[in-house]
């Protein structure tokens, strides 16, 4: 396999790209990484990934992989050392249902952080949070990894969170450690192994970029200057609603506490959760 | 693999449980199946689905596999006839994606079709659903089932929501044969396979079932009756809005035009669709 292409698009601060890092890692598959940018779609990744436009994709001698799960299982059945998935049919569905888990309730729940920033909204984030990483652990046990002695599937899933959990907890101001040590154990032990530690960003910058995109999210809460995000025309829907922002506008009071839209610069992300995002617009706290 | 034992938790009307109907027949694999409630969760699903509470398991000998797609795969990889996935890697993953594309596009929009019932937002999820099954009808091309010449893991997937398309196009007022003509001439080919129709629910008892789910959700906009569906206290968290609701309801004219909490009677699904359930009550259209 030493004539392989293998190509990743990914995102620096999307913990599901980061899975295929880590699988390629351990696999010791050398690949190009091309970093795209969620707001401006290249041509490459509309190609590769035309159905979902999005990342990551990996491109295995010019055939695109996507959805992160099923790339680190293709990762898997085409370089066979260091397997990350059990060869036992029940242990592989234990593994791919914790996998199917992490998704379900880790990745969501990313979202709900850094949207439901305020009272109760937010405390039952943290609680769903927290209940989901405690079942983990149930399901980790007293093993050293997911994967038993070795990495595997789940751990492989799981891990790209831990880069972000620095700012759930300054956001949210509460201690994961002090709720799941166990689990905080493991991902500092994970850690110590190359093929995570690199594969991970640098959680002082996904703070800041989780800063940025709470931001936008509050901004477009409290300002309605959100017309151009996440191209959806407010005007088009609400015209009504639309000409009374212009009203307001014009008076200086509101011109001086709001800011004008145009500060309000599309982070790479919004476009990915563009759903979520206009329940939020269409439903401010 | 004689000395088996097979059981099935799943619910009639459920595509996900019949999918798992389907893949064991196409084995030929000889199982006990065992009708659920959602609303009285019997203590076998919470002792098999103790993170999830869903339905469907699939019971072997004693172990519990949980999740439609995992249980298909699980399935596959223990009765090894009739297999459903390609060998090949490649195609293994295309057949993984596209099922986990009828997971993210095509059994979500059931639920928006239950509930977005009215104008705008009825045409987005109809416009969204038909864009998905086009899509697949790409995917299919001129092949009779997704899986080449024999059913395959993405028709197992996809072909139980075919016995909803009758209450989808009886509700949204649309029909789904003169947009995708090659994908119901697809759906017909599966049903004349008897692992399929004997599968599949009557679609006519889907629409009676459709139409009461949607009675509910709809009377839960208009009557207020909705204080105990859900499992939700509305008195809890907004007293205010209840106390207006009783006075309300001392009115005759309220009183005769609003059906009283007591005829809500909770149905089997509504409980598996909580959140989003929660949502439309607390955002009323």
């Amino acid at each position: 396999m030493d004539n392989d292409q293998v190509t990743l698009l990914g995102f620096w601060a999307s913990p599901v790209a980061m899975r295929v890092r880590i699988a390629l890692a351990e696999k010791g598959v050398k690949f190009e990484y091309k970093e795209q940018s969620m707001r401006n779609k290249s041509a490459l990744l509309l190609e590769m990934n035309p159905v979902h436009k999005k990342i990551p994709v990996l491109i295995h001698n010019g055939k695109p992989i996507c959805e992160s799960l099923v790339i680190v299982q293709y990762i898997d059945e085409m370089w066979k050392q260091s397997p990350l998935l059990p060869s036992d049919p029940y242990e592989r569905t234990r593994s791919m249902f914790w996998a199917d888990f992490v998704d379900q309730k880790i990745y969501d729940m990313k979202r709900n952080m850094m949207w439901k920033t305020r009272g109760d909204e937010q405390e039952a984030a943290k609680k769903d949070f927290i209940d989901s990483l405690k079942l983990l652990e149930v399901e980790l046990g007293d093993k050293p990894y997911f994967g038993g002695e070795t990495l595997g599937y789940v751990d492989v899933a799981l891990v790209p969170f831990y880069c972000w959990f620095h700012a759930y907890e300054t956001i949210a101001n509460f201690s994961i450690e002090a709720r799941c040590p166990k689990l905080i154990g493991w991902c500092k032990r994970c850690m110590q192994k190359e093929s995570v530690s690199k594969s991970l960003a640098d959680p002082h910058k996904i703070y800041s970029y989780a800063m940025k995109l709470r931001k936008i999210y509050r901004l477009s809460d409290q300002s309605l200057g959100f017309v151009d995000v996440a191209n959806v025309s407010m005007e088009a829907k609400c015209p009504k609603l639309i000409g009374w922002r212009k009203r307001c506008m014009q008076k200086e009071s509101v011109q001086a506490s709001c800011r004008p839209p145009q500060d309000l610069q599309l982070c790479d992300e919004v476009e990915e959760d563009t759903s979520a995002f206009r329940a939020s617009m269409m439903f401010p706290v």
